[in-house]
C-alpha cells in the first residue's frame, strides 16, 4: 500500500463542465508503439491553388464563383448537415424508443485568408483580429434569425481531423436546438451560477492561476491552459479572465488579446512536433435563444489528436468508446511541455 | 412548409440508453469526398508470424514466452492502463475543480485463435463458442476479485481503430469504478426497470422486431440491429431476446446462438466493402459489484468507422466533438444494406 501520487498512479479525474470522468494512466506513455502511423504532408503549399475551391476567384462545387476576397470570406456550405426548410411535425408522437424531431439549421464556411498556405499561427495579429470580427458578425447575424438558438463556430484542421482542404478555413453550424455537449455544459454552468452567483469558469481560471502548473499562456484578458480533466494528450482551453458570455461582448482590448493568444497557442502547437499541428477547435458561448445567460463564460476548446510525434496519434477507441476517455500523459506534463515551447514559429526560423 | 419525412429531412434522434441526441442528415451522403483516405493492408497474412508477440510460442515485450496454445489464450497486458496496487487516498479532498481519485484495475489480452490470419467471421462456430467460454471465465474470475466492480470486454479491430497487431485478439479492462458510459447506461436501464418491471432492452427489441426495418439478423435467442439512435454509419448492437443480464447466465443454446450471430454479423461487415472490416466492439452487461442488477440486459456494441468504402471513414470531429454526434445515412438505410449482404464470407468465394 502506498500513498496516492497523482503524477504516477492511475486515477480518474472529474470534468465539472460535462459531469464526466476521465481515466488517467501516467505510466502508459512508456509502452512501445507498433500501430498505425499517420501520413503527413510536408509539401509546401502554393499561395494560390487554381484547383482549390476556397481560393479567391475560383469556382465552387455548386458552380458559384468566389469573389476576389482580401481578408476573410464566408459562404453557405453546399453540402450542409442541416437545412433551412421549416418542417411540419406532430410533437405528440412521443415514442419511448423512436423519438425523433426535425432540425432546422444553417452551415457556413469561413475562409480565414485569401492565402492558400497561411494557417493561424503564421498570420499577423491584425489578420486574426479580422477573423474574430467575422466570427462576431456571423454570431450576430445567425443568432438574430428567429429559429436559430445556437451558433457553433469550429475548425477541423488537418486531414487526420477530416479536413478535406488545406486552405485555412473553419465552419459554423447554426441550429434550432442546443447540441448535446453544449446542453451538458449549460446545465453545469447554470447550476454553479445559481449557487455561487459567479461563473464556474471565472472561479476555475482563478484556481488554475493560483496553482500555475497547467497554465500554458496568460495575458491580460485570457488564459490558455490544459484543463485538469483534459482527455486529449495536448488538449487546451482558452478562457477569458472576465466573465464575458459571448464573443460579441469582447472589448477592443479583449479582441486583440484573444488574437494574440490564438497565435501564440497555435504556434506552440506547430512547434511541438515541427508540423502543421492538426486539431478540432471550437467556441462555447451563450446560446442565441434570446435569454440573458449570465452563467455562460466564453471559452474555446482545442482537441488535437497527436500523442507521440507528428505521425502517432492517440486512438479513442474500444475502451474509450464503451467505457470512458483515457489519457496516457498527465495534463500537468503536457502543460509543462507546451509552456516551454517557443512562441516563434519553426518555419520562420528555417526560412 | 412540408411534412416531416424522416428518410429525407435533417433531424435529431434520442438515445434512451445514454440520454443523448444524435443529428441525422440523410441527404449528406451525397457530398463529394476529397479528404483523407485510409490505407488498408491487402497483404495476405501468414498462419504463423515469427515476429508476432501474440502467436503461440513467441516471446512478448516483457520477455515471457507464449505457450503453444490451441484455442484462445489470455495474458496480463504488459502496458496496462490501470494497476493492481492498492493506493491510500484521503477522500476528504473534495475540491470542486481538482477532483481526482486513484483507480485500481487489471488489463488482459485475449487471443482469439492461435492462427495469426483468422478473424472472427472466418472461424468455425465451435471456435467462437470457445471465445465466449473464455469471456465467461474472465468475467467470473475478474468479477470475483473483491475490488473489481466492472469488467469491460472489448475488441479494437484494424489499424484505423488503433489496433497494433493483426493477430485476432480482444482486451479486457476490469476496474473498481463503473466507467462513464456504463454508468450512464446503468442509470437509464435502472429508471426504466423501476418504472416498468421489465428491462428497457427487452421492450426495445420487441418494438424493433415489430417494425422490422432496422433488423439485420435474427435468430432464436439474439437480434443484431442498427439502433434507431446509432451514431456510426454501420453501427450495430447484438441484443439477447431474453432479459439475461450477463454472459455467464447464457444457456448452452444461447451461447451457440450468440456465436452464430457473431459470425454472421462480422461476415456481413467484411462483405460490405470486401475488406477485413475495422471496428471497436464491446459487451455491456451487469457490473460485478455484488448486487443483483435485474435492470441490466446483455448487449454488444459494434462501432465501425467506415462510411463510403474500405478507405473512406466517417470523421467524428469538430461539430461532433463540440456539438453532438452526426450521421450521414439513416440507420434504416444502413440496416437494409447490411441485411441484404450475403452470410458467406467473400474470401471463401474467391479461394
Ligand atoms: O492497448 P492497445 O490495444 O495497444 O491500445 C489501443 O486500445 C486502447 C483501449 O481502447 C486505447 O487506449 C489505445 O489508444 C489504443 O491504441
Ligand atoms: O464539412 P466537412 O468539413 O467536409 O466535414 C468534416 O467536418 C464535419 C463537422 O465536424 C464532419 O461531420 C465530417 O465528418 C468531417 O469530414
Amino acid at each position: 500500500m502506498k500513498n496516492f501520487d497523482i503524477n504516477e498512479d492511475p486515477h480518474r479525474r472529474f470534468n465539472p463542465l460535462i459531469n464526466e470522468w476521465v481515466l488517467v494512466s501516467p505510466h502508459r506513455a512508456k509502452r512501445p508503439w507498433q500501430g498505425q502511423n499517420e501520413t503527413i504532408s510536408t509539401e509546401e503549399l502554393p499561395k494560390y491553388d487554381p484547383t482549390c475551391y476556397l481560393c479567391p476567384g475560383n469556382v465552387r462545387a455548386n458552380g458559384m464563383n468566389n469573389p476576389q476576397y482580401e481578408s476573410s470570406f464566408v459562404f453557405e456550405n453546399d453540402f450542409a448537415a442541416m437545412k433551412q426548410d421549416e418542417i411540419i411535425f406532430e410533437d405528440d408522437i412521443k415514442h419511448t424508443f423512436f423519438k425523433a424531431k426535425p432540425e432546422q439549421g444553417i452551415s457556413r464556411v469561413v475562409c480565414f485568408s485569401p492565402r492558400h498556405d497561411l494557417t493561424l499561427p503564421e498570420m499577423e495579429i491584425a489578420d486574426i483580429e479580422n477573423i474574430i470580427k467575422t466570427w462576431q458578425k456571423e454570431y450576430t447575424d445567425l443568432g438574430n434569425i428567429k429559429y436559430i438558438n445556437h451558433v457553433q463556430i469550429f475548425e477541423n484542421k488537418g486531414s487526420v481531423m477530416g479536413c478535406s482542404n488545406p486552405h485555412p478555413h473553419g465552419q459554423i453550424w447554426a441550429q434550432s436546438s442546443l447540441p448535446t455537449q453544449v446542453e451538458k455544459t449549460q446545465n453545469s454552468l447554470k447550476s454553479y451560477f445559481d449557487k455561487n452567483q459567479k461563473t464556474l469558469l471565472e472561479d476555475y481560471v482563478q484556481a488554475e492561476l493560483k496553482v500555475g502548473e497547467r497554465i500554458v499562456i496568460e495575458n491580460d484578458h485570457f488564459v490558455a491552459l490544459v484543463p485538469f480533466w483534459a482527455i486529449w494528450p495536448y488538449e487546451t482551453m482558452i478562457v477569458s479572465k472576465r466573465a464575458v458570455n459571448k464573443i460579441t461582448n469582447f472589448t477592443a482590448d479583449e479582441s486583440t488579446a484573444f488574437a494574440k493568444i490564438l497565435k501564440q497557442l497555435t504556434t506552440k502547437y506547430d512547434n511541438l512536433f515541427n508540423t502543421s499541428f492538426p486539431y478540432s477547435s471550437g467556441i462555447h458561448q451563450s446560446p442565441t435563444d434570446g435569454l440573458i445567460h449570465p452563467e455562460w463564460h466564453f471559452h474555446m476548446h482545442f482537441y488535437p489528436p497527436l500523442l507521440r510525434s507528428a505521425t502517432v496519434k492517440k486512438f479513442m477507441v474500444g475502451y474509450e468508446m464503451l467505457g470512458e476517455s483515457q489519457r496516457d500523459i498527465t495534463p500537468e506534463k503536457s502543460a509543462e511541455i507546451l509552456r516551454q515551447l517557443s512562441d516563434v514559429h519553426y518555419k520562420s526560423l528555417v526560412k
